[in-house]
């Protein structure tokens, strides 16, 4: 181990990489990365979040078609402005390289029953799933990988299902390109704390 | 840095320490906890996560009366086979201790807008919040302290705003107790991988 692994120095390093190389990922690797996210903390211990790593490129074809569509949406919908040009620019390049990314993974939650259809029902599921995403991506950040939340693919729903051959009771919540980054790894910039913590009510 | 900071090290040794000891946490270790947070990804960047932490006595108070409630309705209706029984004999022990955890972190997130009352909608939101919580899991391991995510006091969620003088639009989604654990930190217990990772589909 180096420094390089301390998880401190991970986490305030751990940028979202959306340019990637095309380069393949050793599978003992990819599996280093779900067994990573597989150790985040589910609901009553339920070991319910589902790792697909689609490698296949037709599949990643087929994904990074919905990708697309959702990206478009959404810098139609997103103003240019307030420092958002980064983002769309990084947004845009992910979206036509988005079938040369190595690897997708798709994270999804395998429910018991389906379940009320509510906002917080949802918000609530979520963490199952989400703090293992945090793991993975921490855990690709230590071993050298980029990676990025996305969730573009998710705007058609049964497209996306239906590609995965999803059961109806697991549902997906992001898909993670993973590659070889063509960019470097560099320290976040955040809003000065004070304005997300608070003591001891609103 | 000693190899106790480890990324690796850390996620695997996370354990979910629900036996906390009464002493006070320094502010600026609480402060540490929520910056680790802080950094977790959100949606377009954003930063809408929202970080309570509570160490006022009535209000933690207040906290555990909500969350006493909603453990006694999980401990009636959670049937105690299946290897249960340590996980419902640490949830009884929090609840009763719940008032003298010495910090209850109430991790938000703050909304826009009202989203479309969905499941999916819920589960996407969570995006912005749940990888800030594994970060502060991550980081109390790596600092000596023990967390847990509970949702108890939110099945009433808004008695739980009310207390905590929430604005409508931000939505809470997680209690974490944190405080010196009792026990140890030590491995994770998970089910083989091969349950949870498919590859190119389901």
């Amino acid at each position: 181990m180096t420094d390089e692994t301390d998880v401190f120095h991970i986490m305030y390093t751990c940028r979202a990489m959306r340019r990637l190389k095309p380069d393949p990922v050793p599978e003992a690797v990819l599996v280093k990365l779900i067994d990573a996210a597989h150790q985040g903390p589910t609901g009553s211990n339920r070991q319910n979040a589902r790792w697909i790593v689609v490698r296949d490129a037709r599949q990643r074809s087929r994904i990074a078609e919905l990708h697309r569509s959702g990206a478009d949406a959404y810098l139609a919908g997103t103003p240019a402005a307030q420092g958002m040009e980064k983002i769309r620019a990084a947004v845009a390049w992910q979206r036509d390289h988005f079938d040369q990314m190595p690897a997708l993974i798709v994270a999804s939650i395998a429910l018991a029953q389906r379940p009320a259809d509510s906002f917080v029902a949802g918000l609530g599921a979520g963490g199952s799933g989400w703090p293992g995403v945090q793991n993975l991506l921490l855990a690709a950040r230590a071993l050298g990988l980029g990676a990025t939340i996305t969730t573009f693919a998710l705007r058609d729903r049964a497209a996306l299902k239906s590609v995965l051959g999803l059961p109806d009771l697991v549902e997906p919540f992001a898909v993670l390109p993973v590659g070889y980054p063509r960019g470097r790894f560099g320290p976040l910039t955040r809003r000065p704390l004070n304005e997300v913590l608070r003591w001891d009510r609103w």
